[in-house]
């Protein structure tokens, strides 16, 4: 077999492992320098293939490299580029095979969501149609956990951690400062479509009366008067209430709680945030004193304190899709699977991208309480492995994390034309 | 000396490393057994001597109070109330001196900021002439830096390094993703009046074109004009643009950014935010694709991030209190003399309390550049020693912080009048 070069694309957005991910593809390639020439990664994903950008990492160090594995965001360059169907735009596959074979590339890595399974899925099939056949393995990646057949994707376990650790800590907060100050906390974090990441708030109570309170979840339609309800037996219970809302939270009838239809002063529409939108309803119903907090990327970008676990998994997931693509396979997917909770125990499986490509997995319905406000005892076990074990990142003398900065040195072009995105 | 018993309150709003002092302390007491009986704790803070809500700290065992050296927020409850003044309400201070003498409390450590050493020195005024003296000692606290004399104030240092490593983190992910995503982040931390927190930012810059690209104190009047021009600037320049911004930010004529006047479908004033006012000005203007976060009780709860620096010297600002106490010292509180700052050297000095009371700190103008939006190299030099070293709590087998829980056993009550408040 001769020896191909690899290509390696971040996508979408990214995550505090992803570059764990990043470092197992790249540092296992270089163990089968028998078969995997140069791994070349897109800058920008794969908008650096379409442009012929590619990122030679032959020339970082081996230490720049395992540097990766405790260094959050893409370090080549991520994007949000959704190949478009084949028989309505082909002509960017074709040119996605055109640069590969420009550049003796033999091996496709595509590190993210079910979009990106579908396009390397594509590219497989079609690349095998031209006379250059690619071998493409998907490596999971989505904070959003909703990819099928994996137990859980890598970046959304350092997510949960992120968020079950501030929900505990910012809960101490509110209960010390709640017979006179603040008695409603409501924190917003990530998951659109699923409620995952709202759900890891759960993990930070143990018992009856532990905070969070009140999980807001995309999955429950949002009724405004069974949570300021519940808002007020909690205040009236417990002393406080926090809350762990969903951005994607919804009416019944599918309007975002976020968008609360609001104007500033020049009547413009003005950005939403659940939680904000849900601190009005409580100011407006209820007259508590409350304070809000919007975690946005810190949330996904919290490297600082990611989970062991999901460090392991995501760097685990990297190693496999190279081993599987030296092993001949082609268009799968590492994937996790989950042989038991207690004790935690998972090994790496496969799926084929096939199926992968766009099925989401959505959060069990008997994941969430009857009441619709919080998790329940087998979503817990579920979740908990996810978010055990610290890996810190190495600090600096300055208190700050060393994460590294790569080269990102691109290769001489051969291809004449360039291409519009 | 009799032995006397000591009373300790928290005060305001809380830290990362306010327990850190109460260990501090309740551990130095414990070895002063000679001089002093048992440490009461108000249960939420000044109010819990006012209504004779006294906490027997001598019932948690050493392991517990060990833990609060690793717990944020107020282990006994605080508050925010502001004793009235003097002359307006001096049965407050009269009820204070009362259930002191009815429990046999000769000390008094109030930890907290301005105006808790303003009531700290009142009682040792009021209680010699009404001839139960006792001694009061301060301990500094506010995640705001802005007490008096002290160099820095414990619970500012570890806001600061969770600032500095958020915008760290999130700038490394936007970085990852402006290409075809988000060009604009913008994070909003806490600092009404005094710049400090947003500073703190600053630190996650190393060299020209490094995040944060914009610092909106609350110090400098907003420019709406000179803010979009910078903006738009940077993206132009680094392709993206990181914003850290205080909550206090205003402008010319002391309006908050953060009103922007927003009403909700129903009219009804919409709670604000600097950050998504800002993240509007953005969009209606150049219309970059934006986030926002908004840290707030995150960053002041983070013990899981806390500087290594500020546990220390919370925890030396506790023990030093009760040095000061049964040497005989009163009506003072110890502060932080920094010796130099390269290398970082600092010793424990003394302020009197009537110095410090109702004096404010302000961020010297020099700590910001010419230009309104970013932090002078003597402005790093001097937080950049406060965000120093990692000072981790122990996980449980959960993956979550082992914070402590105390049992907050009230001691029962001798006088014989409630006191409403």
């Amino acid at each position: 077999m001769a020896i191909k070069n690899a290509f390696y694309a971040q996508s979408g957005g990214v995550t505090a492992v992803i570059n764990a991910s990043a470092c197992g593809v790249i540092e296992t390639a270089r163990q089968y320098s028998d078969k995997i020439g140069t791994v070349y990664a897109g800058r920008n994903g794969i908008i650096g293939a379409l442009r012929e950008e590619l990122i030679d990492t032959s020339l970082e160090s081996k230490e720049a490299i395992a540097a990766l594995r405790y260094t959050p965001a893409g370090a080549f360059g991520s994007c949000r580029y959704k190949l478009k169907n084949f028989t309505e735009n082909k002509r960017e596959y074709e040119r996605l095979i055109e640069v590969f074979r420009a550049h003796n590339i033999g091996y496709f890595f595509y590190n993210g969501g079910g979009d990106s399974q579908d396009t390397a899925y594509k590219v497989s099939q079609l690349s095998e149609k031209m006379g250059y056949p690619i071998t493409c393995i998907g490596v999971p990646k989505t904070v959003d956990n909703d990819l099928p057949f994996t137990d859980n994707c890598p970046g959304f376990g350092s997510v949960a951690k992120y968020v079950a650790i501030s929900t505990k800590e910012a809960a101490l907060d509110i209960a010390s400062m709640c017979e006179s100050s603040t008695k409603v906390f409501i924190l917003e974090v990530m998951g659109r479509h699923a409620g995952w990441i709202a759900a890891a708030g759960g993990l930070a109570a143990n018992k009856e009366g532990d905070a969070p309170h009140i999980i807001i979840f995309p999955e429950i339609a949002f009724d405004r008067e069974k949570f300021l309800a519940r808002v007020d037996e909690c205040v009236k219970k417990y002393g406080y209430c926090v809350v762990v809302a969903s951005e994607g939270a919804q009416y019944e009838d599918g309007r975002f709680v976020a968008d609360a239809g609001m104007k500033d002063a020049f009547g413009h529409t003005q950005l939403g945030g659940v939680a904000p939108a849900l601190a009005n309803i409580v100011k407006q119903a209820l007259g508590y004193k409350y304070h809000w907090a919007v975690a946005d990327y810190l949330q996904r970008a919290a490297r600082h304190i990611a989970s062991a676990n999901d460090v392991q998994q995501a760097y685990a997931m990297g190693k496999a899709a190279v081993e599987f693509a030296v092993s001949g396979k082609n268009a799968v997917m590492p994937i996790v699977v989950r042989e038991t909770s207690v004790p935690y125990k998972w090994h790496i499986g496969e799926a084929q991208l096939k199926d992968v490509a766009n099925q989401e997995k959505k959060m069990p319905i008997h994941f969430i309480t009857d009441d619709g406000f919080a998790i329940t005892e087998e979503c817990r076990e579920y979740l908990s492995p996810l978010i055990r074990g610290e890996d810190y990142p190495p600090y600096d003398d300055n208190g700050l994390p060393k994460y590294v900065s790569l080269q990102n040195t691109l290769v001489e072009k051969k291809l004449k034309t360039d291409f519009k995105i």
